[in-house]
């Protein structure tokens, strides 16, 4: 999951810049310190796929165990080995996970309970890449219950909670990926779920599009089987957009990226909370009476401000786009530019999508003790390689906070490096997640279940009576009560009774 | 204007009933009682040219003369007679309300002087259909000082300010309006502006759609020298998505209606201080404490709720699109059914688009004191024709405030007889409509300077760079600093750097 | 009622100067243009008695009549014409205003129905001095079902609503009030209610002080069979504390001001919403996006900061008591001096309690269309006699909105000519006064009530646990249950199960 | 520091039964395992000197030495032994966060520039028992630069930071801490503080009443040289109230605890934020569109409320008290018994200082998942101790997060065992620790140089003028500028320009 949400959803005008730079970004990949050094099979790996993830903490130590799981020989209880996990007798831990992770995802499991009659995926082969955490496992034993066979993935080499595989490998799933693999486990892990004998996939699931990417490069005969692709992520969604420009998409892909629900939730109503918690996490600040600047007033930029006005913070907004902009006066907050109150804020949040929102200029005028973060798109937003100069003392104070210092001793409090604050710092709680697995599974079952000619080789979005059907699945955890039209009143209002109740154009 | 949200832009799928209902509703028109007994010109008018303004009340006493304007003859001080005003002594009065409203229309002052050298509507002859304002008066002056020759009439039989009309005539202007039109005088007031010998309109601005039917219905060649027609109404856009559906919509249309800054302002910003400003104004009550029951969850919705919630009252939501129900559940409202609430409740406010969403049966189990008030599209939402039943006793108590009392001495209190609360018992802040005049006078401009074949016989969205062109034109207002995108930025977002900043499904 | 509310409280320590300006402000009222000639009868008149108040507005029009009540011969139905009213035959139209009032002020005929039996003020002989609105009425007719005598005058020349007097005068209550008294008028009702063969008064209901001052000067023998005063005004209650503190205060007396529930409601709550209704009524503006400065940070400030920021204003704070401005901070305003925002702001708002708060200086140096108001205690916060000078214009544009226009054409909007803006451009909602009513009545009972000894020649506080009891009864409204103390929690928690609930410092 | 604020703080009525639980509580105590065995000094030791504490963790990991500190020998870097702290090894670490702290504490750092020339302290010897952290510590540095001596033991045993201690002693002060003391230890601590040779106290400064307790025990002959006892928690004040009514008070008191200041940041602004903290530290929930209810409408429940609010929760309320009923009303909550919503609500919380308030029939009546937390008092708000029946299984699933599981399988969360969530579960920002502790050292330096006889043997709120002291001390944390009154405002006031501002019943 990325923020994105400023200005970045723009590619349908132009090529982006930040389109280009995977390849750029594997040089950052192999900075890191590894002790696996095996070559790497491919250039290209998607920046979301090395962001780290404190939601993705193991529960379990298992940190004494250092043999890589692709050395490991394990088999679960019924005799498969056809999985690659790191340690396959966690498995009962990750189930109760998935048990608590079930309660609190009441749509997949209506759909379930909707599904036990038919199965609306019955013969999907699906293949599928995405973080492995207890509420995808509920996804993919919802696919499975629907009537799928699964193989997966892990789309984040940390982001892998490996009790949760374990548990998955041992109810039969092939499931191929742990937290910490190298970038060669995770193209090898991807390649061990598209690459079996007898065994061919006719749906994608994917999140970020390394999947994708990889079929493309190494099977690009297998999509003469596959009836679509399900995509999840701005980043994923961007390749799809682009390949589809070139007229190399040669299935439909679903972007679910853009349904109204999974945005709403995954950027407004999420940072709304995500903010205040991953700022209390890391510093332990007060929010009442602070200042704070917010860099962008798309719809993560909206909950951030919403949340820390509530707080008693005092806020101000900077914007590109006059329509934004306007928003944020009629809101309530002072529209500056980024110079004018950057020596008085105690806090920078950077919400745009953009790259050097924050530059070294800015930094410098910065006060002391100044909290910088990113709740924006990608690590660039805060020109973080800019503070990487002798003349600056990097101090790391907790996990996740460093305090750079200048030579005059003014130090700013830099959290999670500029990546993503609310993935770095705070949890994703499970009804978000819920959401944006219901929206999957319901677009996978679309895509299948279309007559043939109805999806060309294009890009698409979720159809809104899907989108709203994800969001009466959730009504009831709310124990919100929907009003029915009457005959006369749909017959007024020119609408079916049962949605879709909007206009394609209409901005909820 | 109409709040119209909650689901009544819904007419791109079926053809809506309430759409057909133009003709009837001239029943309702004519039991209003009347002095004036000539035979009325058509039966098709919009139910918008009947709804009462508060606004429109006129600054001066002008009672006492009961003559018809048609009746009068009457001169501007440069001796033109090409107008029909109440009374032409009254200009200077409203030349101050105009320049008044000129202060704070400050986007359509920017274009006046932007103007200057070239006149972009040089040549333009545009016939206009709005309510006659001081912020209307401004507009037409604007279009006058880019270039153009209007002649206008009004769009509604009472918000006519005989003032502002005079002062427009005094300035030259043909304006044939004033309040208190008959049906036939708004229809002769009309076919004044467009019947007139060696002037052709070449371009419509229609406010409802009465217009532009006349034209249509009277003088359809006039179509093939109009370059094109700009409508700011819910009805007035249905009624031309209807012909361009019928493949009858002979010129370009441009509906302003759904600009995004059009809608965020007449909804959401301006709803949210209209819902407490007309419930102060008619009843005096405090909003701590009370119960209160919003149905639909639209814009208007949301602003009302929004508002409501802000100055203590506990909220309670109603809806029938599980999206918007969601929202409101994220936003902290309880989402019910109306009956589960109705006997609790101190105030129902109906925002939805939809017709009877409060029946009789709702208002019988309505407690005493209940406040029922609609702020959605017509004035259909509420079935106050239910309520003509002969146990009942209607008790006027005030201006737009009627007890409706039970034979058990139960009174509820009906605001506005159940038309909409913010045209008839509060007043549209100007800045409102500078938004909507100064999108008005860019449409025009747009389909005026369109080089030919860039817009066919179609009803066209205004370009977003447009509308944040009209966003960017009151950003001043509020000493608010844009930020602009450095080379390298647009680049990397693929954006040009002046805009648009969004994809079109971009929902703010 | 007054808000005063910042500082103004504050007698305690000293004699504040504007104690001793009541002699001077006479010169102010008899500037007032007047066609009553007669001999003022006293100096000594309070300033609040002589605010214009809009709620005062009469229901039906008798400007026709300008013969002076004191001239008239009228008679009640019943032949009694021990009274002073307007005109008599309007007590139809006033008792229907008095029924809708009783209506929404629950307390008292919550206390009627429960004195059925006991006649607590059996005996009580009440004069009282309050303003003359309906719920008054609903006041004096519940004193006169518990028992009590009541004759009464009004304390402001203008608030009288002269059908409810007449209604009070019908149903035989000796009533000497009108709208629109002189100041010879004034004194002479008052006279009226207190010199009378063969009736005195026991007991005091005052507000504003002018009714014991009165007695003080002229039947200073009276207080032998006074039994105590029950005071209102932030006014009448100073002169209490002054005549105290001299010792010549005589009786008991309630302050009644600063009970908990009577501040927060009369502050607070009420000027939460009536900031809003007050610049909507006079302005029409808009309040998103608009810049703020609200001078003062006690109860009234809180409440105006409070709902501005809900509406979208950027609101600025001054304050000059470091607790309360560190609130301010926490609650997410920035404090500043007012010389640093002056030049910014939109509107101006003082609610000190204190003088010259906004000055020549600061009027010369605010931006083109800024709204300047008070919500604070006296006409004094705004030095507005320091606008009345020759090179700048007045122009009086509505009913309470005055420009103030500088020689380069700047105009700066005054609303009330600085006086309060909640009464004179708002309501004050009924359940408001129905807090202060119920407070008036429980004091008055229990002066009347408690045995001889327990009230000294002293200022008292209401009993909290009255205070309380005057809460209990408004929480049937909100439909509010309150939960009652166990046995077993009342002794864990050291407390009578039926209150007081806590210390007399509690701050709430 | 404890919350308390519903009703506890009325023990000025009569001896609330709590009071006498010191002695019982004791039980509870010695059933927490421990492998200490050595026999108790004491059957005294305050409640709150057990709860655990979560910001107490200790930074650097001491698990492997499980000596007694009582058993080492160690001396700082001068020599000195006169201290017992776990490792004086880890000083340069607690210095380390000593001088973050002193960042965000900037009154102190201000009276120590302040107290450079004069040395108000000069002379004073202070024996201290309070946390201690590095908040504490820059309050005893602060002590020691304004010319005090002091001695310090720790209010509860487990809260003390071993490194802080450790940087403490080997900065020379006589600290006797450490974190999982045992009770005996607890007492030998406070005894080694103030039994010395050659030195006796002379002020006092406690937290909870232990360390007063202990003298007057032990050591009343020393009350003789004592100028004045500092009081900071409800608790120990309750103490000092009980022992100034039995007239047993041989000194002057200062109870810090009820100081405005001090009041509004431990309860209304820190329990805003900690409650969203401490629900997301431990359930990472989502709060839009949950229903929660709050028990208790003190200034901490309001501070609850208004941030659930804020996040979209739906929040109802119980309260016992009219007002404060009345007050929860009026901001917008449904006021009602806790049995009216048990069975809907997602969390319930408690704020009452009542005992009692959630019982086992509520806790059995509540829906399945529901969260149960304190953020009152004490740990008896839920009684906790009606789950320890045998048919409920307890399940520990995170640190500070227990579920416990009815046989039918439904669980409630409940968090901290019921003890209070904002210091177990969260942490209290330095800013409200920097107020507190600002609080305290004015108060020494009032009683250490008031005139004789200004106090006498009995207990005082901080005066008025300290108290606005305090709150300008930390002004500048928010670049907030104070306005000063002019001569004549201060005159038409009644004020001293310097203050106090307010008389001493006003409310803030």
């Amino acid at each position: 999951m990325e923020n994105g949400d400023g200005n970045e959803g723009t590619s349908a005008f132009h090529v982006p810049e930040w389109m280009i730079q995977f390849a750029d970004q594997k040089q950052e990949f192999n900075k890191r310190p590894t002790k696996i050094g095996r070559r790497s099979l491919s250039r290209s790996i998607s920046q979301s796929s090395t962001d780290s993830y404190s939601s993705a903490a193991s529960y379990t130590d298992s940190s004494d165990d250092e043999t890589s799981p692709r050395d490991k020989q394990q088999k679960n209880s019924k005799g498969s080995s056809d999985f690659c996990v790191k340690n396959i007798k966690q498995a009962e831990f990750g189930r109760r996970e998935i048990e608590i992770a079930e309660q609190e995802m009441p749509a997949l499991m209506a759909l379930r309970k909707r599904a036990q009659g038919e199965k609306p995926l019955a013969g999907a082969k699906i293949v599928g890449c995405t973080h492995i955490t207890a509420q995808t496992a509920v996804l993919m034993e919802t696919l499975g219950a629907l009537g799928a066979q699964c193989r997966w993935a892990a789309c984040n080499i940390y982001s892998t909670l490996n009790e949760v595989a374990a548990a998955l490998a041992e109810n039969g799933f092939p499931v191929f990926a742990w937290k910490g693999e190298s970038e060669d486990d995770f193209w090898w892990c991807i390649d061990r779920c598209v690459n079996v004998e007898g065994w061919q996939p006719n749906m994608i699931l994917d999140d970020g599009g390394d999947l994708t990417h990889w079929i493309y490069k190494k099977y690009p005969n297998m999509f003469k089987k596959i009836k679509g692709i399900v995509e999840e992520s701005v980043t994923g969604v961007h390749r799809l957009y682009q390949l589809s420009k070139a007229g190399k998409l040669c299935v439909p892909a679903m972007n679910v990226n853009d349904s109204v629900t999974k945005q709403k939730f995954d950027n407004l109503y999420c940072c709304r909370e995500s903010i205040l918690d991953g700022l209390k996490r890391t510093t332990d600040m007060m929010f009442g009476g602070k200042q704070v600047v917010v860099c962008g007033y798309g719809e993560v930029g909206k909950g951030c401000c919403a949340a820390l006005k509530a707080m008693g913070s005092i806020v101000y907004v900077t914007e590109i786009d006059p329509i934004c902009a306007l928003q944020a006066c009629m809101d309530g907050f002072r529209l500056v530019k980024l110079n004018e109150v950057i020596r008085q804020v105690d806090i920078v949040i950077t919400c745009t999508g953009n790259k050097n929102v924050v530059t070294r200029e800015h930094l410098d005028r910065m006060k002391n003790s100044c909290i910088v973060c990113n709740m924006g798109h990608s690590n660039t937003e805060i020109d973080v390689a800019s503070l990487r100069t002798p003349e600056l003392t990097w101090e790391r104070v907790r996990s996740q906070v460093d305090h750079v210092i200048w030579p005059d001793g003014k130090r700013i409090v830099l959290l999670a490096e500029g990546r993503l604050l609310n993935l770095s710092c705070s949890t994703v709680p499970t009804f978000v997640l819920s959401i944006t697995a219901t929206t999957q599974a319901l677009a996978l079952i679309e895509l299948y279940n279309a007559p043939e000619g109805r999806y060309k080789q294009d890009v698409y979005l979720l159809p809104k009576k899907m989108d709203e059907y994800v969001a009466s699945l959730h009504l009831p955890t709310f124990d919100a009560h929907l009003t029915e039209l009457t005959d006369e009143q749909a017959k007024y209002l020119g609408l079916n009774k049962n949605g879709p109740f909007k206009p394609n154009y209409y901005r909820y």
